[in-house]
């Protein structure tokens, strides 16, 4: 339903009516003004023609220093989205399970059907912290489980792995020979830092899927990167030639400007977040919904008793505020998710709403 | 061994070698510097967001004047290569199977086998002109036949399709009940204008793919689209949204500043070509080559009797000359594709080592 009410939210703008829009995880914030400079330089240097599949040698360089990778673990991908695709398709495309935790993020699933494959879910809980239990997981597997897909921090809780958990996550994957694919598109802007799949492991046994989408506000400019081993990046790079074939080059120019500012401008955009989160922590915390505190941008999944949750996401959108029902992120009726990726006085406005609303 | 000998050459280049890139369909044509002002406005204006997976309401309205469809029959693609995927995926990945004429870009098969489609080839030969006899198309066809893929005009032969020969095409098609996937995407910029899939069928019961990389020299930027019946159009923007999500806006603008001068930027493009073409033609003329003149950019694929191909690139290419051998467009290893997207003094200096290389 999450896409089906963003072309709705679209729809009702392009008719005028303003719809305050906690249904993303697109912010507010602008896109640095230095990334912009460095994608217009780049195009009128004549930086607009084909290239690589696999993305620019200086980017790719950039990455693997960042992530202490080779450049060859390094694939450029337009979005994280795409990154997890091309790998599941690579990985999953002749059949075989995925594992993924749930409250998740709609794509995957998604993606695992279109691809072919067979999804098992294993359930967190907000009354657990949403932790992860090991040997649930352990119980999950069987032969035809291929991939677990880690989406750490979580959207849409936007809790972190603590290490503890993370550690006995890899133990049993290593056990069975699992592949995990770690989508850790929120880590370089989280609150509270965690292990990244790549700490357990140099020689990219499992899987980074990662972009700048989130860490530098360029969401509408669809650049992302898979880090994995040599093997996996070739055939990722094979279907990026017979696809989408290069990210645009000027793009790519942008994308390490900001790596190059990450410090500085990861550390502003984080700072944001965070009193953003604070912020609608406090209302929320006044007016009765069960939640965690967020340990990254952008989210938080409250709870309210007997929500039905698809309902009130429609009938709170008619009333100019969109939000994405629990639904959408798995079997959580009674959750919803806040955005906090408009300015503060909206979220304040678009909470007031959805407290009356439930009132 | 297309992208094999691009990634060689580049690597060759990354290394400080001087390469004449005769090998790919990118032209060496800037982009136009209005195409490129309107990308920075646009980004400078904050259009740098997630958008609509259909793509930017304005530029399918302007598409849907362009080729007199309705705004519902057009989806935007991030480069016309991934709306042809997108299409074969949609259509073909239930298994079935593909008939495509010869010689052909490769990526149609490469895509056919990876969703999981049969390969039918209709092999045309230069000694007739290159033309696709229908009656030999309809001996291929079976109750597995799901899909015709034309070019027109083709790569590599540049040779469009003469009207009698399109309206048998079309014709066999309506009869079985098979959809045509037309790949259009020389066609704004063809020196001898032929008829268009949409000229038989107001409501598009067969599919056009198309792209601004050609016709404005926006290769690098990966924008295309598909012009299909409202049906595909949703089922390829559900793809879309479970992969590329959408085309940046940025590069929508651009691609709409595009189309607002096309008249003008297409012509004087037109106009270059033509003159390569020429004179590529008058060259190799007197070298005792086979080949037919081109009726569009930005090819000439001539053959040279007992030639092996592959093996003439490979050796052409520690000469500092790229090219594509036949065999990457099917079963011509007496031919090679020479592409026309280098300056004058470039073609006739890789002409000129071809030829020695060649006696």
């Amino acid at each position: 339903m999450l896409y089906e009410i963003n072309e709705k939210a679209l729809k009702l703008e392009s008719e005028g009516k303003k719809i305050i829009r906690l249904n993303l995880g697109d912010p507010d914030l602008e896109t640095p003004p230095e990334i912009i400079e460095a994608a217009c330089h780049a195009m009128k240097s004549g930086k607009t023609k084909y290239s690589s599949a696999y993305g620019e040698n200086r980017l790719r360089q950039k990455l693997a220093e960042v992530h202490d990778v080779k450049p060859e673990n390094v694939v450029i991908t337009p979005g994280s989205k795409w990154g997890v695709f091309a790998t599941m398709y690579s990985i999953l495309k002749g059949g075989g399970t995925v594992i993924i935790p749930t409250p998740y993020w709609t794509a995957y699933e998604l993606i695992a059907k279109t691809v072919g494959a067979k999804v098992k879910l294993l359930r967190t809980e907000l009354e657990n912290n949403w932790k992860v239990d090991p040997a649930d997981l352990a119980a999950l597997i069987d032969k035809e489980t291929k991939m677990i897909i880690l989406n750490n921090p979580n959207n849409p809780t936007s809790k972190v792995m603590d290490a503890e958990t993370l550690d006995g996550v890899v133990e049993i994957a290593n056990e069975r020979g699992i592949t995990i694919l770690s989508d850790e598109v929120y880590g370089a802007i989280a609150f509270t830092k965690s292990k990244s799949i790549l700490d357990y492991d140099g020689k990219c046994k499992h899987i980074l899927s990662s972009g700048f989408s989130k860490t530098f506000n360029m969401t509408g400019w669809r650049i992302g990167y898979i880090i994995a081993d040599k093997l996996l990046v070739d055939t990722i790079t094979k279907l990026n030639q017979i696809t989408i074939n290069n990210v645009p080059v000027f793009i790519q120019e942008a994308a390490l400007k900001g790596l190059e500012l990450r410090k500085q401008l990861a550390a502003t955009i984080e700072k944001e977040y965070r009193e953003r989160a604070e912020m609608a922590c406090k209302i929320l915390s006044t007016d009765g919904f069960s939640f965690t505190k967020p340990d990254a941008p952008f989210y938080v999944f409250p709870k309210k008793t007997d929500l039905d949750s698809e309902k009130f996401t429609l009938d709170l959108l008619d009333k100019g505020v969109a939000i994405a029902p629990g639904t959408s992120f798995g079997d959580y009726r009674e959750h919803f998710r806040i955005s906090l990726t408009v300015p503060r006085e909206q979220i304040k406005k678009g909470l007031k709403i959805i407290c009356e609303e439930l009132e």
